[in-house]
């Protein structure tokens, strides 16, 4: 799905006349010399090295899902709910939920830049939505596996924090909700309430890419114990996977981190919105 | 070290007048206002929680160090260079250089705030000096004690993951200090570098933490194995301690994310830096 958008946004790209190659900071100096006039094509233009970053990531994370799906097949039997296979459930969806699926949803407002904000929100959203669904199916796995076995629950590192993570990341969403799609909330609210939300969804992403690497590693001791020292193939490949999850986690960090890569409002959200006078202000006369 | 710095800054923050409680914000809109004679109040103005979250990180930082000892203690026989305690010296190092002294050289351009810039510099490289020092004991700690019992080396993922942030953080060392240290780096070179240097500093702290957490996992599942599920003292204190390095590595992610709490340049530095036309510029007739 996430690569079936970005193709969208890439072709999106391809209509736009000097939108590519124009630093986003002379974007915004022209916006206080001529603000009415060129807040349109300010809001268009994408900056040059964006789109491939974001190809980056898609491809690593991608190969993410892929290397999982090749550990589990190749060297843990496979997929399956009705049998001690069920196991294997669990490291799949997380990754593809609290892993890639969030990563994508934190960088739908970089990538789709020229749409109504309402919509990337409710994009936003959904792909969290999807994303906790899968981890909930991935989380039910391992619960029912243990349960099955007469196996203890949540005695590890990894899952304390795998519980914590999920906890957190339900409670962002709830609170995200409440604050930016449910209409109640005012704009000084939600504007009070962005950088935190914006630090606690980027940190819940870190930590859930932290309890997969913590996962990983107590799957291979548990199976493969002091050969895992011999350098077996399923531990190097295992580790090969650990150091490309670390690799998503980063590019989709350096993307949010980037700030010139951030959305830029449309003139409409800027005219609503409290930034406006702010905005504005480099125009007026000082009050000096 | 670290506990003697801070306490030092909270007695300079004693003696300022009217600088706690005043928004960073409204200081910088007084500055373009009247940017003279503000200059050098708001330079000194601290963000009235900063020094609470400061504390906090540094509370947790030393529960930290002090949790890893007494596991160490309490649980693997304390600690020695000449026996089977060496690789005991390995946690402990990493934890206080990687982990504790890392975390606070990130913070000192958050709490030295008055200091001349280049003393703040020096301060912030000499702690990373410190950090990698003590790390590169705890590193050699782990080879010796490998050697001596002919055990193989770097076969799993917290070893990977660890001899890569150990480079990462050397190399990361070396590019600050030639950029930002060394005299020949231009203005515009440094401020170009500045976000990046920044990005993969955190970035490399975090993965730091995240290295942290594989080894206490690897340590407790090679002499726990099963007994790991039974709740065993020693699972449930370095449980403990693995929330506890989290926690540390939010907090001083936190600290570092907040724009507001940034240090604001002094006014001899904005005279010399590429930003002094940009300040200026609001305080200028429009150019419209």
């Amino acid at each position: 799905m996430s690569s079936r958008l970005f193709r969208g946004w890439l072709s999106r790209q391809s209509t736009l006349k000097g939108g590519r190659g124009m630093p986003l900071t002379e974007g915004t100096r022209s916006n206080r010399l001529s603000w009415g006039l060129r807040m349109e094509h300010s809001s268009a233009s994408v900056p040059a090295a964006l789109p491939y970053y974001v190809a980056f990531s898609q491809l690593l994370g991608l190969t993410v899902v892929a290397v999982t799906g090749a550990w589990l097949g190749l060297y843990r039997g496979g997929i399956a709910w009705e049998s001690s296979l069920q196991f294997n459930v669990h490291p799949l969806c997380m990754v593809i939920g609290m892993i890639f699926l969030q990563g994508d949803a934190l960088l739908v407002y970089r990538v789709f830049r020229r749409e109504a904000k309402r919509t990337t929100k409710i994009l936003h959203g959904l792909l969290h939505v999807f994303a906790f669904i899968i981890a909930l199916v991935g989380l039910v796995a391992v619960f029912d596996y243990h349960k099955k076995k007469g196996y203890a629950d949540l005695y590890s590192l990894h899952s304390w924090c795998g519980i914590l993570v999920f906890v957190l990341y339900f409670v962002q969403w709830l609170v995200g909700f409440s604050f930016f799609l449910f209409p109640g909330a005012s704009f000084s609210l939600r504007s009070r309430y962005r950088p935190q939300h914006i630090f606690f969804g980027a940190t819940i992403f870190l930590f859930s890419v932290g309890t997969a690497l913590l996962g990983l590693k107590e799957a291979l001791l548990f199976k493969l114990g002091s050969k895992y020292s011999t350098f077996e193939p399923e531990g190097v490949l295992a580790n090969v996977l650990g150091l490309l999850l670390v690799c998503f986690g980063v590019v989709v960090l350096y993307i949010l981190a980037q700030a010139d890569w951030k959305r830029p409002s449309q003139a409409e959200e800027q005219a609503l919105s409290m930034d406006f006078k702010t905005l504005t202000e480099g125009d007026s006369p000082s009050p000096q």
